[in-house]
């Protein structure tokens, strides 16, 4: 049975203010907030903060990618043509741009088309079909597969796993990343072949990994010889608040531990540039680029290199795309502070809900009174506000405590997400005086 | 086992030049090819006729396709933000656009990214591991899946049946179409799920299937619930010689047999914009797309709207596009007749091959004496000529005839290809009187 992560929720219960008031002053507290539930409903609202999607404000900022290749003489990769077929493992210059920002080597980047989560899927995909590098036999021969997930975790990385008949299980996460005690417990199993992860600004926690959390999974020594670290780097240059934080290469790190082939690093620009319309790569060892683009040839001819090279084009460096970020980050901080300064005003003294302050990534994870987070985010739905499904940050959509909620505040604009703040408030409450009260 | 198609090389045989040679005038002959071998070898060339890649020429043509989003208003159509996450299954626009060219419903189209073949492989890969919509089970749980192979046809089609293990069988073609007595006698087989068509310009033989075939095609009557046609209408629009030929329409003819979810039809812009950095779509009844529309949002938030809403609005619709293959047809035409001046000169008087003449695609399909393909494929790369492996076209790599060449002549410039087929008409014949006097 899984362990859980409870020792925020206990110590805050301790101190809430709605847990020191009487039947009496709940069922005011109650009625007054009712009244507020029924007033947001009369206003017919339509928000929206269940994804992370960037904001039109966001994408008009980049626009300079849209004219970046204007002529045919601009589609050369030296002697590359970008509008032809070939290069299956990306332009050169592309291979390099990863490189640069991810802080491996141009040799261990294969570049695909506008989505990393379409080269998981096919990883996880051609591992049940065929293996990974070191798999004694496809993982669909196993009797069992069993994948680690850090929790909350990103929905879209459970859903893989149990769509290719996985047995998901929970890691709780800390604040210094997944428990790795647990981890490094659970790899001795042979049948535990994967974890997700999202090591910076996770998603929706926002947690960096440690120092010392990275240097334990480079230090992994799982006993599936196939096992796969899927390192979803996909927030890699996205502080909001603040400088870019360094992040060691976890390629190197697993090589120099021994365990070379054990990591699959993404990234893409889906949240640099064009959402979906963007380009994505996948980082490995040397050896898993050259296994992964035979099995990726018989898909593909070549990926999409116009929009490569556009994109190089338009980022240039790392260091280019650090500035680009800034822009991303003006339009992104007072949002978060929107978030922040509801949560801190509305809910920080009733003490029933913590949740964190991240510095980068797309989320706020909310963690309101256990057993009421279903309910808010019907309430939520009630009066026009969607939210992301309370549970999907938890494999098979079931947070055992029900108490998360993930807050994506990045597509609506300011008086919009003020707006919904607002709703939101009022609900967490709402459903916090419902559970106080049927007690 | 297979029955092979080989009227047309019997009666070649009995007509050739060479074979009514004395083994003194071959031996004469011989000397004159093999000096005319030395000299092309002695050249140092390094020509390309391995793949149907467009020429630099034809990609200069579409260079509107590079500018047609130059701002952040460009980039809507209708409500929708095309560079935001959002519509899997497609721009509506794209999804009209390819209703259009195909003449099916926009419903009943898919729009994915850059490669129609990453979609196919897509499709069989979740074949094996999920099932199609009438599957009683995943194809991984069947004791034995068939495919069937129209030979020759196109190596990568083949490829994926065989990367997921499926037993290919070839099937004769004729010139309209596949032998399809052969696959109705086929289908009466509940293993068999599947056969790969190119219906339109066949790869490599050029050939559109007879109205009857097609009517043959979508009144099938497998004995597998799932069986599954791919129907891979690569070369819709692409005639180089001529008018457009009107097609019709699978989707509505298979519905009307009354088996609407057997057909599934791609189409790219591969061969119209840029190699590789197109668009592709998929065509199938409502229902197949509705269950590929969850599939496929596992794997895929969306596919690459921007470059859907750029071409869109470059290609504006079927007329439009149909006026711009006119201008890819002006460069093709003239390479096309290359091919056929030099083979109807150097090798028609001498009897030992055929070829067809074909009218739109990409390839020109040549059969030389029976055992020999590999030789003059061989001679052919020793003389600094590139052509697709011999065998490449029929599944398992094995042409039982080892007489079929698929020549590609899109590539190189007119001045180049006049050069490979020069050395490509000396290799036939040196390696076919190799032949005859080691007889």
């Amino acid at each position: 049975m899984p362990i859980y992560f409870r020792k925020n929720l206990e110590r805050m219960m301790d101190v809430s203010t709605y847990s020191c008031m009487s039947r009496e002053e709940l069922q005011r507290e109650y009625e007054n907030v009712l009244e507020a539930f029924n007033h947001c409903k009369a206003q017919g609202l339509n928000l929206n903060m269940a994804r992370g999607k960037p904001a039109t404000k966001q994408l008009d900022l980049v626009s300079g990618l849209l004219t970046m290749l204007q002529k045919p003489e601009d589609c050369f990769d030296g002697d590359i043509d970008a509008r032809n077929y070939g290069q299956l493992s990306g332009l050169p210059c592309a291979r390099a741009y990863w490189a640069d920002v991810l802080g491996c080597k141009p040799s261990e980047v294969f570049v695909g088309g506008a989505a990393s989560l379409n080269m998981m899927c096919d990883i996880v995909s051609r591992a049940f079909t065929h293996g990974l590098l070191h798999s004694p036999r496809p993982w669909c021969k196993e009797e069992t597969v069993k994948f680690l997930c850090p929790s909350p975790g990103y929905d879209r990385h459970f859903q893989i796993g149990e769509f290719y008949g996985a047995e998901l299980i929970p890691i709780p996460m800390t604040p210094e990343g997944p428990d790795m005690d647990m981890v490094e417990e659970y790899v001795k199993d042979p049948q535990v072949k994967l974890i997700w992860t999202v090591p910076k600004y996770s998603n929706p926690d926002g947690i960096i990994f440690s120092d010392e959390t990275i240097r334990r999974f480079a230090n992994l020594k799982p006993a599936a010889p196939d096992f796969a670290i899927i390192w979803d780097n996909a927030y890699c240059v996205h502080e909001f608040v603040g400088d870019y934080i360094p992040f060691p290469d976890i390629i190197s790190m697993c090589a120099e531990a021994g365990r070379p082939d054990m990591v699959y690093e993404f990234a893409s620009t889906s949240k640099i540039t064009f959402a979906g319309g963007g380009i994505s790569c996948m980082a490995a060892s040397e050896a898993n680029i050259h296994y992964f683009s035979d099995i990726f040839g018989v898909q593909m001819i070549s990926y999409d290199k116009v929009n490569q090279l556009r994109h190089v084009r338009y980022l240039k460096d790392k260091a280019h795309t650090l500035e680009i970020m800034k822009l991303h980050a003006s339009v992104m901080a007072p949002k978060f502070q929107v978030v922040s300064d509801y949560l801190n005003r509305e809910i920080a003294p009733l003490g029933f809900a913590h949740w964190n302050n991240p510095k980068g990534g797309y989320f706020v994870s909310l963690f309101t009174m256990p057993g009421t987070a279903k309910r808010a985010w019907q309430l939520c739905a009630e009066a026009g506000v969607t939210m992301t499904n309370a549970g999907a940050t938890y494999p098979y959509r079931n947070d055992p405590d029900d108490s998360n909620l993930r807050i994506a505040p990045s597509l609506p604009p300011v008086e919009e997400l003020e707006k919904a703040m607002e709703v939101l408030c009022t609900c967490l409450k709402l459903a916090a005086l419902e559970k106080l009260l049927s007690a």
